[in-house]
């Protein structure tokens, strides 16, 4: 077996848990893939260094926050590469394990005592490039207090027309996200769909819409004047302005998470009573 | 062809306008079978009744509102008889032509000018019985004020405790009837999936929930003295109460609607904004 | 100083503490009345019963949850008694104590180190009489799935015609109650206000209004064939229907409680987050 | 009878209303004060110039939008100059009268057959000046996507730790505006009170607070490295950041608006069911 390993390295703690955890790997005779990021910080495994785009892993240990997840897995899908996700950071809603059970975890792993859980995706038409998100796609009026006029296709059936401060175009796994602060339903991973819903809509009658995720998508900006900034899972991607268009599909790589339980709802509401 | 007639008969102009169809289709060469209840309505035309649960049409006409569409529809679904509804009520989400198109309409029905659209149904246990509903499962409190304690599970895992006033299980159908109203989103009919809502919960932080149409779904009664009464699609089941459980699954059965056009969302935002 | 003692009496912990309460505020040379119910339960103090409805003391604990309180506080606010709320129920909005602070609070209540919280009351022409409320009106359709339509008018004005299950006119107090599971947004009791809420709204534009306590409120029944049942501070009134109409106007009499700490939002956010 | 004129003059439709208005005042034997920039583009009428802020009228007339009113009406409120609003504008819950209406209304303002309304506003202090708004202060994110981390005092009580995109208070004028898309209730104006409201919270069980308008409230930013804008009444300050604290107070200058009806929940129920 071999095991990559992607870590946040801003914080001691998660280097230390990272030092640990290669340990265990390496004492169980698996090979090691340490990614150039964490591996500068960990001078003792340099021989391991191997860059995150050229992992070959069997699975990846990713260490951080949902931030750190978001970014891996957007070089991991492609390769379907499963990520096992560790909880060092403020919001886990995409972590599977807790630092202090992660031993167990992974004894389980290499005990072949896990299934992999598939997370759809959606890709967005960004200018030419074809982007894929796992959580969402949000597009925010770039001025605060200047609403944006969005017009939104659903296989070219119009299904709003929306001035709001912005709008979010969610996967399930995104429905924990941000789209849930802004008063959208939780989606089980397992429903075929997509979330779109506006951000301080002025329409008071607008309610969140959830549409099949293999529907042709599309929002254009239909007001002049009026710029809005792209933001696909967390990054910045640029300005749009009066009748550009963004589209998004359902995308052809799906996100691959080692899971030990089912569990979903327990852990979402854990994380809500929390928050 | 040959076409069945269904509608409400409280209202002298939906007693015209039946005249008007039957008409219609006798002058073009149509069979016609005339529910029990319109037929004694309209003795003109008596020769032409059939009851409803008799009725072997390729298509019933249903002339009335959502209601008159929900109780003629739990009689066709079995029988795959799809049906054409006209809105001659107050809340009309789940009628397809208003009565001034009627005409245009059968034009395009009787040249197959026309396309037949399915809606997911969901079966619900009640006692011994399997009872299938196009739009919803309700549970309401019976003691205003009394709130219910409930446990709900999809697929054996807990998805929530709630205390509220009820619990709304809701098909994509039904997301834009009562579970509208409590807060839940608009689901596209063609997600395969139901939606799980409390009614006035105690809990602020509970959100409504998307899960997947054919997991199976459970409510169980888990307070003492509490008791709750089920309502499928409008109509009064019974009151269930302490260790009580009623379970939901997908209907094999599916609601057949002829349809002109592809315009849900057009037709529901101008309801809303009607409403 | 003579205190008066209120308790709920069906839970074997309840008449214990108020035994202990008895105890100590005899041993501290307090006069004491113990409400008939209470009494009855407690033989060894059976010399001590007063009907709430005869006390004269300076102030009444009242040892139980939101129902004992708002019970006792109808008894009391005309007779302008302060109530300490020590709570035994599972909601406790309006009570003050956790038993095990109740005695470090009576050691500050004897040494006259509290403040009197005011709060204001609405009063409910129904039929007749005019019945006063600390948290609430609620009108509640009869017949669960069957919307009442309710004219609401603020001095003169028609603010709103709803299609509902329910409506809430809940004073601040209130607001932290029932109004909250219907959406309603937190009152601070300093506020000169009234809420109207409704309950499950048809129209998806509708929202919680706040309007000045001493406005006259109105409320129309304006559909035949609909009853709503009428529920003052959870006791249910009676059903009105068609034509009838309820109003409200801002009470003479406010309720009284004794406080120890300036802590209200301290004190909901935490039942929030356990509830 | 003296009366100032204020205008948007990017409408060719507005400067065409403007100059009937002045005509009609002129015949009507009125003095007029004509805004600078105004003026500019009524040459005709040059000799009459007279910059708002120099303004003596006993009344002030305000063509234009919520933003046109709100900007005329910080210089107009502490010169107690009453404000008569003709809406030409895309949102107008300010404004008092339609285009069409203005000479009835005209007619009824010079024979002394209108109402005074008062609307309390709030002072902002930001950095060492107090600025004074009509409708809101909006603390917004500066980067989309990162959250703020606030803390809210009322009178010295933390009423709420918010982690949000930003925070609304507004004053009853306001609950209408802005704070309304966020999720607001709407409140009467005569209602003494000021609306707290975050945008897209974090937490799910954050509700809007209603408090008093003359306590003191209080925002502090908690968190490092997180800067959010300040905004006033659509007029964007400046950025703030960790430590620093925005203070608020009931402000002792009114806004004073001439009303012929006593309409706002009709105009309010009509701007809703248009927008």
């Amino acid at each position: 077996m071999k095991i990559g390993i992607v870590s946040r390295t801003d914080r001691e703690d998660a280097l230390e848990l990272n030092r640990s955890i290669i340990k265990y790997l390496l004492e169980n005779k698996v090979e090691v893939e340490i990614d150039t990021s964490l591996a500068e910080k960990l001078s003792e495994y340099e021989e391991y260094t191997c860059d995150i785009t050229q992992m070959t892993s069997d699975f990846v240990i990713c260490v951080g926050g949902d931030g750190t997840v978001l970014k891996a897995q957007h070089v991991l899908s492609p390769k379907k590469i499963p990520i096992l996700s560790v909880n060092m950071g403020t919001v886990g809603f995409l972590t599977e394990v807790e630092p202090e059970d992660i031993f167990e975890c992974l004894d389980a792993l290499l005990s072949y005592d896990f299934f992999i859980e598939e997370r759809l995706q959606l890709d967005v038409l960004c200018d030419d490039e074809w982007i894929t998100v796992l959580n969402e796609l949000v597009i925010m009026n770039s001025q605060p207090g200047k609403m944006l006029d969005l017009t939104i296709n659903v296989d070219e059936e119009i299904v709003d027309n929306v001035r709001a401060d912005g709008l979010i175009i969610s996967t399930p796994s995104g429905s924990t996200a941000y789209a849930m602060s802004a008063g959208g339903p939780i989606v089980d991973p397992r429903v075929d769909a997509a979330v779109i819903i506006p951000i301080c809509p002025f329409k008071l009658n607008t309610r969140p819409k959830i549409v099949p995720a293999d529907s042709k998508i599309s929002v254009k900006f239909t007001k002049e004047d009026k710029k809005g900034l792209a933001v696909l899972d967390g990054v910045n991607n640029k300005e749009y302005g009066y009748m550009d268009e963004l589209k998004l599909r359902k995308s052809e790589d799906v996100a691959y998470f080692v899971r030990f339980r089912k569990n979903f709802y327990d852990s979402v509401n854990k994380k809500l009573t929390i928050g």
